[in-house]
């Protein structure tokens, strides 16, 4: 085939047959396609779009450029959680356990930051001692004994995502539906899954702004993920304000305790349950809702939701008793607390604001080769609808030696006073 | 600056600022900017263009990307003619001689084809010892003393434009208007005119196939000319039938030669002279139309022009006896009438079957690094209009190993004969 004649087909607005997509993505990974091509193509989609096939034929050409992980004739129902980003958004590390205590394995590889905040990688490693750099055995090995195991990516797994996903970021092509869904089901769909639940967010905190956009993701991503054979669902969420209390990578380590202990906040326990929920009743172990969230409950209350947890971190090398023992992670060597500087009653709180006052202090990177600060980050002390003074305290903010004075600025930036109330509960606006 | 900031906002339809444009195409030449992101950047421009500006200082950018030619000080009238390319085009020719042979500056810098038929120096290299290399120097000093001289493309002019046509041949965004207009004037412009005159061709034997496009293409070429201090004025042309008697590049100068005779076919007459009475009026040598066809005419019948072709061949190492002798130039071993094999009147002649006649005995050429064949090509002998039966000969065919059958079935399939009868002069459409 000649590449050219795809680029020019793509641009013309048609479709492209399945030999073309399963050819290019092949000479894309061989680089027998070079970057130049590449590019041109996805700006090309950036304005024409892959239509359900394509972008599914897509998908999967991406899954098969490297070797997937297969579960092939072991017992049990796999099934994984994807989020699209957020402020404060640990929902994975109370989640995982609290299914696998359910008895579905969760065989999740996840991601680090790129922006503001870390990613649940980069959360898992204040745990001291926790490998997130298992083998693909090990890690078939802990899903199979402990239900569950978050790592992360290896380069066996979509290979042509990683190129394209660097590619992506310095053309200009990322904000494109069909590329993102290809971005996060080729690799989504390496984990030899039978389900997966999506938490797709749209506000200020997240990659999408509006609504609409993210519905629109939602839904391609649902229809992909169902047409190579993976049953799946998305729930469209509200990232406008942060989630929970914490922002910090051992910050919210500590907040996903609490949840796994029944006590975490009820934002942060609200998204953890009704994922919890679609990942039962996806995998059939609850008939309707309200026998999904009994059993939720009742696996959190008994504690085993929370040994499973500790078994996990266990089974990765990582030190459990920091379940026990919070200081056993890492600590900032300052924590201060910031107040209002103000007066009325708090409408809402801007997630964007809170992350930047994270990424100040150094919660998160920029460049994919920089460390984080595992210690640092924001503990938030107030809700929408309460009655603030000059003096409340609205944050505690952990920090070593640097962004304490930007911080600062940025948090009470974050204190939206006109407006309607708006709670932190009640994110789920949609469901497909 | 950021590429990635650059090229999000041309995607998301914005404009440039001059010193975005600039910085692009340095960083470009420089290969600071990566091919990759080059291609998308293009591929955006291809859905969201370039306004009159941008593509003005665009234009400039790439031609800045090298040292232009400078005249200056130096006494006389510049002027160039560029045409977007045709079947049996070798207007250029005739054109320069006749034009420098009324006191015109022809400094003409043109291409080798790429395609179906020769470009406008494999025509000349059919005469033997034609340089088509002179340095730039040499270039100027026989601008200077003969009025005119024919070279190709140096590594000195618009490298910019080098790179990224060779870019965007591979990545299907050839066909962005702003980014024909730059590549065309970028090179045009390095050539120290003071005004440039243009054929814009459209219909089956051209790049464009609709006069629409061609109309766009011939406002923005003008346009941009203009804002850059060039005077400039073009004319749209049908480029459905073949121009001339001659396909083929030692058989193209000997149709030049006839037309320097004033023998030509009418129709590479009327195109030459047309062209030249718009250089005439561009220059201020002629006051209007009549006036300066009156002077070609004289300029053509005393001989004045052929002289002015012989002592530009010389000048460039030539064999100017080719004039009398166009054996000395190179001879196809198989020379071989082709019949109607039909019977009824010819309406029209289809320009790009008879090219691919031509190419298939070896006109043209593929790639860049292919040799073309300088003596074989097509002689057309029946013109739209004409009664054909089944023995008329139709054309002369000169080949030496190749194509063959192929090149008979072609120049057959030319002949069209229904609608109606569609005259080979007359091609002038529009002037701009």
């Amino acid at each position: 085939m000649n590449p050219v004649d795809l680029i020019a087909k793509k641009r013309a607005g048609q479709a492209l047959s399945d030999e073309e997509i399963a050819w290019w993505i092949a000479a894309y990974t061989h680089a027998e396609v070079p970057d130049y091509q590449m590019a041109a193509m996805a700006m090309a989609i950036c304005f024409q779009g892959l239509n359900a096939r394509e972008t599914s034929v897509w998908t999967t050409a991406m899954r098969d450029s490297g070797k997937p992980i297969s579960f092939e004739g072991m017992a049990g129902f796999r099934i994984d959680k994807h989020s699209t980003g957020g402020v404060g958004d640990k929902i994975s590390i109370p989640l995982a356990p609290i299914v696998a205590a359910l008895g579905l394995q969760v065989p999740m590889i996840s991601g680090r930051g790129l922006g503001l905040t870390g990613g649940t990688l980069d959360k898992l490693e204040s745990i001291p001692g926790y490998r997130t750099d298992l083998s693909l055995d090990e890690f078939k090995r802990t899903v199979l004994t402990t239900g569950c195991s978050i790592i992360g990516q290896t380069g066996q797994l979509a290979p042509a995502d990683r190129k394209l996903y660097a590619l992506r970021d310095v053309t200009a092509t990322v904000s494109s539906i069909p590329l993102i869904v290809a971005s996060i089901l080729s690799k989504k769909l390496s984990e030899g899954l039978d389900a997966l639940v999506l938490d797709v967010k749209f506000g200020s905190g997240a990659f999408m702004s509006d609504f609409d956009q993210a519905n629109d993701l939602a839904q391609a991503l649902v229809s992909v993920s169902q047409l190579n054979g993976v049953a799946c669902s998305a729930l469209i969420t509200d990232m406008n304000q942060p989630i929970g209390r914490c922002i910090g990578n051992a910050l919210e380590i500590k907040e996903s305790i609490e949840v796994l202990k029944g006590q975490g906040p009820a934002d942060t326990w609200e998204l953890t349950e009704a994922l919890a929920v679609r990942m039962l009743r996806l995998s059939g172990e609850a008939k309707h809702d309200d026998e999904a969230r009994e059993a939720i409950h009742a696996v959190v209350d008994s504690g085993r939701a929370l040994a499973r947890f500790s078994e996990m971190i266990s089974a990765q090398g990582g030190d459990a008793q920091i379940i026990d023992d919070e200081t056993r992670m890492p600590q900032a060597p300052r924590i201060e607390e910031v107040n209002a500087q103000c007066t009325g009653m708090l409408k809402r709180i801007d997630a964007q604001a809170v992350a930047r006052a994270g990424h100040s202090v150094g919660v998160g990177r920029e460049r994919a080769d920089q460390a984080v600060d595992l210690a640092v980050g924001v503990e938030w002390l107030v809700e929408p609808g309460q009655e603030l003074a000059p003096e409340t305290p609205i944050a505690r903010l952990h920090w070593r030696d640097k962004g304490r004075d930007e911080a600062l600025d940025y948090l009470r930036a974050a204190l939206i006073m006109d407006g309607e109330v708006q709670p932190r509960t009640g994110r789920i606006r949609a469901q497909v």
